[in-house]
């Protein structure tokens, strides 16, 4: 399934009406499953279906690194690709229906800040103390993202998350219709590449919410920059764990809103 | 709780740093439980939880409306006003298992579009024809509604949902950090006041994607409207509905992609 699709379309405006053909995001629902149980159903824009299974096993703490799993692909009897499984490896056992129900209480595993804050906490390993980042390198970054975002450019309708190495060389991007999905993409790619992932910028298109934090911290990711706001609890839960949070980012300026310390 | 919280941030730009005190988005898991059962935790911007409650039972199909809800209110014994209990009237019942499983699919049902687009139909009530729709009307909503944005001036960290009547009355506007919330509170709001909720058109200040779509169309609501893009899926999803779906709303222009017979 195409990461784009072309619709039909009445463009109103000055000029009165047109009728064209525009290019829309792809969104699809992805089964996954581990073994041969479901865990949860994601509405995606089709592409990059490894990265998002492993990001998402990763971010979510159902696997603790990609040596735990043996493999990951496609349901063979889907002919439409839509339900991907991913086997864990040699040795390893989960009880499936544990994170079923992590899942479906939205990443946030209790009712009040705190206790959510804890339980990230407990999940995330302990963070390191870099990288250092000068501020050209900082606020040259969001250029270099949108630059890269091919699928954005074409639909003006994708979310990206981009991870650059602490000089500001752009070391991945992927794109989704869901913001939690770019990250999960992004962040199965860099740990394919090396694990655990080594220093990095992530920067999200959107707003930096509690679970862009807990994804963060749990990837071992320590400085997160979004173009848009940052939430109170994210804030909070960033200075608990000691991650690097900076909002805003764009225009040349941006608000560091925790862990100033890595600011060259 | 307050819907908004001041934290210190370093503001970094051409003037270097300043130290300063910033309002950002408040965000906090809401317990939701259909009588003492829990059904779903959100992370929401507090404030306006009966609408979110109950907007969140009519679009996930959990009710038929907000006469199957007897009442609504925080948990007596949850001091921080975090759990939150809606009470179904006298002569209906439901497992609370059913829509547990239900929400935890993320509400797509099917792991094809097809099948997705099958299980809203069958979900949504017949949507009426109207209304029809001003193209001077529509071209304004986007400015009607920032000015009625009050958190998002403050934190510029908001997405907002608003409702408008067919002549561009704003008629209600909610705010949340979670778009899919704030649309959610907007119907719990709409609901209380009128049901079925009268002819309205509905603006996002985000994109329009499947459960957009899905959400409005259970609601009743025939007119969507989205300042960004909108996806393949949600159009089609709007098309086969005869929902009216809109996006690109914003500097006098905008892009129909269903539904365009409610364009007077």
């Amino acid at each position: 399934m195409p990461s784009t699709e072309r619709r039909r379309v009445v463009r109103i405006g000055p000029q009165g009406r047109v009728n064209l053909q525009d290019h829309l995001a792809g969104e699809a629902p992805l089964e996954l499953r581990i073994g041969s149980t479901p865990i949860a159903v994601l509405m995606r824009t089709p592409g990059d279906e490894a990265d998002l299974a492993l990001g998402f096993a990763i971010t979510e703490g159902i696997v603790l690194g990609p040596a735990e799993v043996a493999a990951i692909g496609p349901v063979p009897e889907d002919a439409e690709a839509n339900r991907w499984e991913l086997r864990l490896a040699d040795g390893v056992s989960l009880d499936p229906e544990q994170f079923r129900r992590n899942l479906y209480t939205s990443s946030s595993c209790g009712v009040c800040g705190k206790a959510s804050i804890d339980a990230v906490r407990i999940a995330a390993p302990p963070l390191r103390a870099g990288p250092l980042v000068e501020r050209e390198v900082l606020l040259d970054l969001p250029g270099r993202m949108r630059s890269a975002q091919r699928s954005f450019a074409l639909t003006g309708g994708l979310h990206a998350a981009a991870a650059f190495s602490p000089d500001g060389q752009l070391r991945a991007l992927r794109e989704d219709i869901g913001r939690h999905n770019a990250v999960d993409k992004l962040v199965g790619s860099l740990a394919r590449d090396a694990w655990p992932i080594p220093d990095t910028i992530m920067l999200v298109s959107g707003r930096v919410s509690f679970e862009m934090v807990q994804k963060a911290a749990v990837a071992g990711i320590t400085v997160l920059c979004g173009v848009s706001a940052a939430s109170a609890l994210a804030v909070d839960l960033a200075r608990e764990l000691g991650l690097t949070v900076i909002g805003f980012l764009r225009d040349g300026e941006c608000n560091v809103y925790a862990g100033e310390q890595r600011l060259a």
